[in-house]
Formats: C-alpha cells, sequence, structure tokens
C-alpha cells in the first residue's frame, strides 16, 4: 500500500457553496491555479448540474489547468452525471464524482428508500458514470453513520462496479478519531475487494474534530482526504487542507507524504479570504494571524532563547513571512529589550527595569504597545 | 474514578494574553460572571505577578464569583507564587497555579537547567505554594514533548509534594491523539499515587488537534480539561471549550458529564468575541455563524425533509436562535419552495420549475438571495 496521499481540494465545491463564499468564474479559475500551484492531486471544481454558472466554471476550470485530476460533483442521477460528463470534456485527467446517502436516517427520511434499492442505484450511478470517464469516484453520504456492515456491503458492490475511488465521508461532522479509525479498519478487513480502490476521508468539523478524523482515517488505510483551504465549508466546515499538509509533513514518524509545497499554504490561503470575502480567525492553525505570534513574557522570553521552545514548524516553511512578538501587558522584560533593540536602543538592567515598570502601565492602558509608544517611553 | 470532567477555563489568562484580545477590570469580571453562569468549575483569573493590572484583576474576580474556583498562575518562584496568593485572598476557594518546563529542549534552552534541578524546584514550588492554600495546581510544560519517563518522576514527585492537580500541557500543539492517549495512560500505569490527584489536560491547537488530543487524554484518564471561549489563546489558540462541551454531550456514549449549561455557549462565545474585538470564523465549530446553516442543495433538501439528515445537535441546545436555509445558487427547489412559503407564496411544480430557472441566474448573479428578491422574482 503506498503511502502517498492524495490531496483531493473541495474549496470550489464545498467551500464554495457557503453562504457568501460564491465566486465567479474568473475568481474560480484563479483559485484553481492557484490550488494547482500549491500542488494539490484533484481539484473538485463544481456540481455542473446545480447552476449554469456552476456548469461554465467547472469548464473553464478544465482548460485552466493541466497537472491536477478535475472532478465534478453529481448525484446517482442520470441528468447529474451527463452534465458532469459534459462539464469534464476537455479534462486532461477528468474524474466524475457520484454517490447516495448510506445511513438508515438518510436512506429512509431523505431518499424514501431501502438498503437494497440504494445498492443498486449506487451500482447503477457508478456504472453509468464510467461509460463517460474511467476515473469514477462514489461517495457514500453519511458513511459516518451508517451501519457498519451495510456499508462494507456498499463499498464492495460500488468498486466492483468499477469506481477508482471510494470516499465514506462524516457528513454531519459525528464521528470521534477513535470510532473513524475502528469503522474504516472495519472495512479493510471485510471488503475484499478494497485494494483494487483508494479509500477517501470527507469529514465535518461540527464538533471540531474533522482533521483528527482524517488522521485517523489514514491510519486506518484511507489514502486520499478531501480538504479546503482555511477549512471552509458547509456549516463548521471542512477539514483543513493546511493542517493535514502540515501533521504530515511534522510528524515524519507517521511516514506518509503529500504533493504539497507547504510555502504555498500561507498566499493561498490568503487569496481565498479575500475573494470569498470570509475572513480567517487570528488564532486558526498554521494560516491565522496570530499561528506564529508570541505574546505572554513566558513565551516571548522563551522563543527569544530558542525558538523551537514554542514552535514546532518555521513561519517560513508554510509562506508567513516571520515569527511576531507583540508587546501586550503580558509581556516580559525579554520581549521589551528585543523590541527596543531592533529601534536601536539598548538598556542594562537597572534601566531596563525602571522602563519596564512604565511600559507596563501605559500596556495596560494601551492594550498594544507599538514602535511609536516605545518611542514616546524611552524619549 | 469519577466520570465527571472539571472544565477549567482559561480565556482570561491564556486567552487573554493574546495579541489585541487584552481587557480591562470590568470587562475581565463580566466574563468571569457569565463563565460561572455558563457552569465551569475552575477559572483561571490571571498571572498576577505579571502587571498591576492583571493582578487588580484577579482580585476583582475573586470578590465577583462564588461557585468556582479561582485559579492564578506562577512560575515555580517566590515571588510569583507570593503574587498568587496575595491575588487570591478572597477567594472562596482560591487554586495557585504553578509550574516550570519539563521537556529537555525547556529544561535546557529556557532554563539552562538539569532535570534533577527541575525535580527539586518543582517540589519546592507546590510546597510553597501550599503553606497559602490547600489547593495545588502543578504544570508541567511542554509535557507533550517531555521525556516521558522523566515526566512519571516528575508527576510523582509534585504528586507526593502536595500537588492537587497536574497539568501536562501539550503547549507546541504536537501530539496526535493516538500519542497523547499512549503518554497518558504509561503515566496511569507508571505512576503509583497518580490517583491522589487530578490529572489535566492543556492542549494547544498548532496542528488543529488541540481537541481531540483533549478527548484522547479524557479517554486515558484525563478529569481536568483546560480550555477557551471559541478556543482563543497563545498562537493558534487553546482547546474550544464549546467543542468539549459538545461532544462529550453529544457523546453520551463516552459516559463522562460536566457542569455546563449548553444553553450559554453560544452567549458567551459572543460576548468575549465583542469584548475582545476577536472575531470567530463563520465555520467555527459550535458557535460560528455558519455552525448551523445550510446552503447546498443536497443539504437544504435533506435537512427540510429531516432536520437530523444534516444535524447532530440542534442550534436551540447551544443557544443559537435557529437552523438558516440560506440561498444561493447551490440551492435547490426544496429551499426555494420553502422560503416562498414563508413569505406566503404557493408554487407548483411546472411554475416553480421556471422560477426555479430564473432565480439560479438571479443567483449566479447575485450570490446570496433575499426576500427583496424573491418578491422581485415573484412580482
Amino acid at each position: 500500500m503506498s503511502n502517498r496521499i492524495q490531496i483531493f481540494d473541495t474549496t470550489l465545491r464545498d467551500g464554495e457553496q457557503v453562504p457568501g463564499c460564491q465566486l465567479n468564474r474568473e475568481e474560480k479559475v484563479e483559485v484553481a491555479k492557484e490550488l494547482e500551484k500549491l500542488g494539490v492531486d484533484i481539484i473538485e471544481a463544481g456540481f455542473p448540474i446545480s447552476s449554469p454558472g456552476d456548469f461554465a466554471s467547472v469548464k473553464a476550470i478544465c482548460d485552466a489547468v493541466s497537472e491536477p485530476t478535475v472532478c465534478a460533483l453529481s448525484r446517482a442521477k442520470k441528468e447529474d452525471i451527463d452534465a458532469a460528463a459534459e462539464a469534464l470534456k476537455t479534462a486532461k485527467r477528468p474524474r466524475i464524482h457520484t454517490g447516495i446517502g448510506s445511513s438508515d436516517v438518510h436512506i429512509i427520511h431523505k431518499f424514501n428508500s431501502t438498503r437494497e434499492k440504494i445498492i443498486e442505484q449506487a451500482i447503477w450511478a457508478v456504472d453509468y458514470a464510467k461509460s463517460f470517464v474511467e476515473d469514477v469516484e462514489f461517495f457514500a453520504e453519511d458513511a459516518g453513520r451508517a451501519d457498519l456492515e451495510f456499508l462494507a456491503k456498499l463499498t464492495h458492490a460500488v468498486i466492483k462496479a468499477g469506481a477508482t475511488v471510494v470516499n465514506l465521508p462524516d457528513t454531519t461532522g459525528y464521528l470521534l478519531p477513535h470510532q473513524m479509525h475502528q469503522r474504516i479498519s472495519y472495512l479493510y478487513e471485510h471488503v475484499d475487494n478494497i485494494h483494487q480502490a483508494t479509500i477517501s476521508m470527507h469529514n465535518h468539523n461540527d464538533l471540531g474534530l474533522a482533521t483528527a478524523n482524517t488522521i485517523a482515517g489514514i491510519q486506518a488505510g484511507a489514502r486520499q482526504v478531501e480538504v479546503t483551504i482555511n477549512g471552509i465549508g458547509e456549516r463548521a466546515g471542512n477539514t483543513s487542507l493546511e493542517e493535514i499538509a502540515m501533521i504530515l509533513n511534522v510528524h515524519k514518524d507517521l511516514g506518509f507524504s503529500t504533493g504539497i509545497h507547504p510555502q504555498y499554504l500561507y498566499p493561498t490561503s490568503c487569496l481565498v479570504s479575500n475573494l470569498m470575502g470570509m475572513p480567517v480567525q487570528a488564532n486558526k492553525a498554521i494560516v491565522g494571524a496570530n499561528a506564529f505570534a508570541h505574546s505572554s513574557g513566558i513565551h516571548q522570553d522563551g522563543f527569544l532563547k530558542h525558538a523551537q521552545n514554542y514552535e514546532i514548524m518555521n513561519p517560513e516553511d508554510v509562506g508567513v513571512p516571520s515569527s511576531a512578538i507583540l508587546l501586550t501587558s503580558r509581556s516580559g522584560r525579554a520581549a521589551l529589550r528585543h523590541r527596543l533593540s531592533l529601534l536601536g536602543y539598548e538598556f542594562e538592567k537597572p534601566d531596563l527595569d525602571k522602563l519596564y515598570t512604565r511600559f507596563l502601565i501605559m500596556a495596560d492602558e494601551k492594550k498594544m504597545i507599538h514602535d511609536a509608544d516605545l518611542k514616546e517611553l524611552v524619549g
């Protein structure tokens, strides 16, 4: 089994469908080109049946990128698969992504169907999609809550029908990491043709566990991960591309690799955030404004002595200009001395102590202390 | 071993030390009272030695709340512990939180010390803090990267010295959930007095795994979790209180409980975000603006048929007014019909189809479709 993890980016599909995140065709093409530069393996470009604008965007992305596979979403319906196939016509590496609900709650309350009929429809959809393209991914929606024995049967059936990838989404963001590990392990033990396809993770973040569940899935055998820039996506979003890429990068001990060039993570995050008008919170892992900022006195002192005391990655590795030492009333003497020295001031212990006392009073009042404030303090 | 998880909120200490998040005394008291209403067990109110303002705030919080334990941070230094004890004087349930680095990188590069000297200083600090208060929590900074055999020795020593709680922080946000589970399990197997204290998790989110690591720690025996509202905190932040509370609430199968009243989660999130001027990203789990919003056609249709198709929690449970159905070009006929019916319009299939075609053209242009747009469409 290969240890190369395929990065499937769905920023332009699961991300773009979010309230307020819609992009026009030119913007989608710009994001797709940036994703190609970043090194993603598969770009999910849209859901062609959903609107004429989305159809046209998928076509435009097929023409704009050359390295990544371009994937289009469809339900397990003829008109959806037809539209996906048509939109992908000029793609160098086209993939149709089709599927249907797999949990009993979806089968009964969404499809008013039965497990048997769902399997039939799934086989039909894969078979029909295969008449257009070789690379067909099947999604078993709400797999996270599906009966495991049924999920094994469904997985077996769609692989037999020719699915090259089987996506087992935790659609509602329900599972815990150890449960995900157990479930994927179960499938590897009980589906005898599972090695003929790639198993894919597509986890939602409703409980804050999408990233951990995706890693647990990889540890149990999944080799594709469906992720978005900044973790955007339906409700609480999807697994963050940047988190998965850097976990596998920092934890070489896991033995997995990706094709991601980490130095483009931060620029890509900024591009997507700006185009969509979706701010990234300051404390977002990897790409948040404060992800590499040190503010407490204990941390600043330790960081200045030796960056590894508080950093497991270099900000430069992910394209962030540099670690920031920010001065607030939680800063200590070491940080104050450091920032003063950058301004050309050098103070020895007794003078620094006096200055620090006045600095704290100012910082309790002003919250953030800027260079101009320091000059005033010294002057 | 009890299955009641102690919620230790450090919004006012690890959260408040973040660039731009500083609060004044009145604001801190307001947050502390809200945390009391929310049902947290311990409020870490500040780091008294760090500034006169922070010292005064800790004192004010002691007077303002009556149920939660109030905790003050200190390094393993006499002046720090003296300041913490002084600030906590009027607390009904005071706790001093003291500690020192435990990883070799911290011991060598931050303290220029040795493992032996660190243990001595740790014992001294616990012993000295015990001369002021009964409840003393010890933190072994950077425990996530500490040598495990040494961490076991250190844990044993501070419990023997009287520590009631031992906090084993993943200070740099480095660990993976299965590693956290193995490490805490190791300590339960190798520290013979470990059941005399509570083991606490304090995990940072540099790789997006703080929540998962905290859950893994609980599964291995930890019974206190150090969390913040909205996951704010140094760099990529701390474990989110709201995520842990709702994981334990949704996953009753784990068998753990907390004292949190979930209906105050969203109001508390809003209060902290507003006072600190720290926006919460729309796709933040539990408390983000989109956490319960459904936008794609597939999801909207499924949600309208049966909310459980796409929701594992009711938004009302966490104090969010209600699930939102937002109209964009990714919306389907079911959502359009639903929103039209709320406006008093009813359309049958052929008319709805015609309207839907025009709706999609409008939505591709306007991105978000509001009620006024719908009226224009119908009129």
